[in-house]
């Protein structure tokens, strides 16, 4: 038995088992360890952290082979992580990657994110889980960035304790690898998305909308947050968790109900 | 004209529209303001902050009285908060309710939410937003300690001001009135559900799952805490947010990675 063993990589998705990014990560990933994906049979964008209650979930092996199988799932991305969990391995992950996101997930982005909710998934179950989008909706985006800064990001990742939990949320600008300044650490900027419905007339005079939107960066001039980073060429890395308090708001609650 | 205006209060929920808790809702606000009502036409539960892009959304007005209107929306909860704003209201509304959502949404279950969902919506947009739930998944829960509170609250929050974004996760147990000790804010507890996928092969010889699970609190005994305050017959009330960065992880990731 050797004794440098390969990590564990669980890999998930939002956009489904047959999208580019998907593909691409796993070619990346690959050479450093034992890969399992589990990704959902179609697009599931912009489901947030939704999880299947009210239908049964269906799971099928799409490949086997030495160090490499892959399901697909008829659920969410975050149906795929308690499925691998749970039905899948044996163990826990050593981590955890989702992505490759075709789209933002910076600042606001997060909160509708099937990507990022996977990765969130992991962390709340312990795993070290990394979430990585490009800000290109294309259906072929360029990928070269990250293909020069993933395999650096995951030998890094490595080396944190197993188990600690950490997630990141990593987007990578639509520029060049000549033209990025590197990794940013920063916080999630304070945005919104306002949104501009299409409303149509359907053939049988029946109205419908179409969900548009316009992104509003409430604090386009701070420095420390994902997306001026993004606009000043940065890749952005954006520790995340799950705890929704408002611990800055608490007093003033007490003080409004109290 | 009356010097005394109405409360303008934007009302949804994930259990959809012809929920008891919602009619309960709509009951004990009526008196206090203007209700506009925008539901799901069905349930949209655990969908958390999913949003509808890829099939349009349909909009029916279902009730038109003085003070009272209220439309069905074949999307989730947040669709219905995002039409309410765009297509629905001409100027933003006070305050929003959503719920009463049968189920607890404590702690770690925020981020399956979609009631939860429609408030961190509403308070993206900088309305008040008020989360309601009760600790009973019933069809026909008890909401008489919510009855019971519910006035009091909404007094104390039509004093905040308005347009400061103010959301709160509000949980009742499920305790008769005489027994709870009142509100108590706090903040949301660390936990996890740990799935249990039922296994079952349908009669077509394929195998299916159906998602449950145990819930887990990793801090029973922290008295800060929204569950410990739920077990205490203590109404929970947790300010919340919608930034996902973890500040305390923001050193440790600028070592690991730079």
């Amino acid at each position: 038995m050797s004794t440098l063993k390969k990590p564990n990589i669980l890999i998930t998705n939002d956009d489904g088992i047959d999208a580019p990014g998907l593909q691409v990560l796993i070619k990346l990933l690959k050479p450093f360890g034992n890969i399992i994906v589990v990704a959902p049979d179609k697009g599931q964008s912009a489901k947030s952290h939704s999880i299947t209650l009210m239908d049964p979930l269906r799971l099928n092996k799409v490949i086997e082979e030495d160090d490499y199988r892959a399901y697909s799932c008829s659920g969410t991305s975050v149906d795929c992580v308690k499925l691998a969990l749970n039905e899948i391995l044996d163990t826990k992950p050593d981590m955890l990657f989702s992505g490759i996101n075709h789209g933002t997930n910076s600042s606001i982005s997060i909160i509708y994110s099937g990507t990022m909710a996977a990765a969130l998934e992991g962390s709340i179950h312990g795993i070290n889980s990394i979430g990585l989008s490009v800000l290109d909706y294309s259906s072929n985006p360029d990928f070269s960035l990250v293909e020069k800064y993933l395999p650096l990001i995951l030998k890094k990742i490595a080396k944190v304790n197993v188990g600690s939990g950490l997630c990141l949320n990593i987007n990578f600008p639509k520029i060049s690898p000549v033209e990025a300044k590197g990794l940013k650490v920063c916080r999630q900027a304070k945005s919104a998305w306002i949104e501009e419905f299409d409303k149509r007339t359907d053939p049988h005079h029946r109205d419908y909308y179409w969900l548009t939107g316009e992104f509003i960066n409430m604090e386009p001039d701070a420095e420390d947050t994902d997306d001026w980073a993004l606009k000043n060429n940065y890749i952005s890395v954006v520790p995340v968790n799950t705890d929704f308090t408002a611990f800055e708001r608490i007093e003033e609650t007490k003080n409004i109900l109290l």
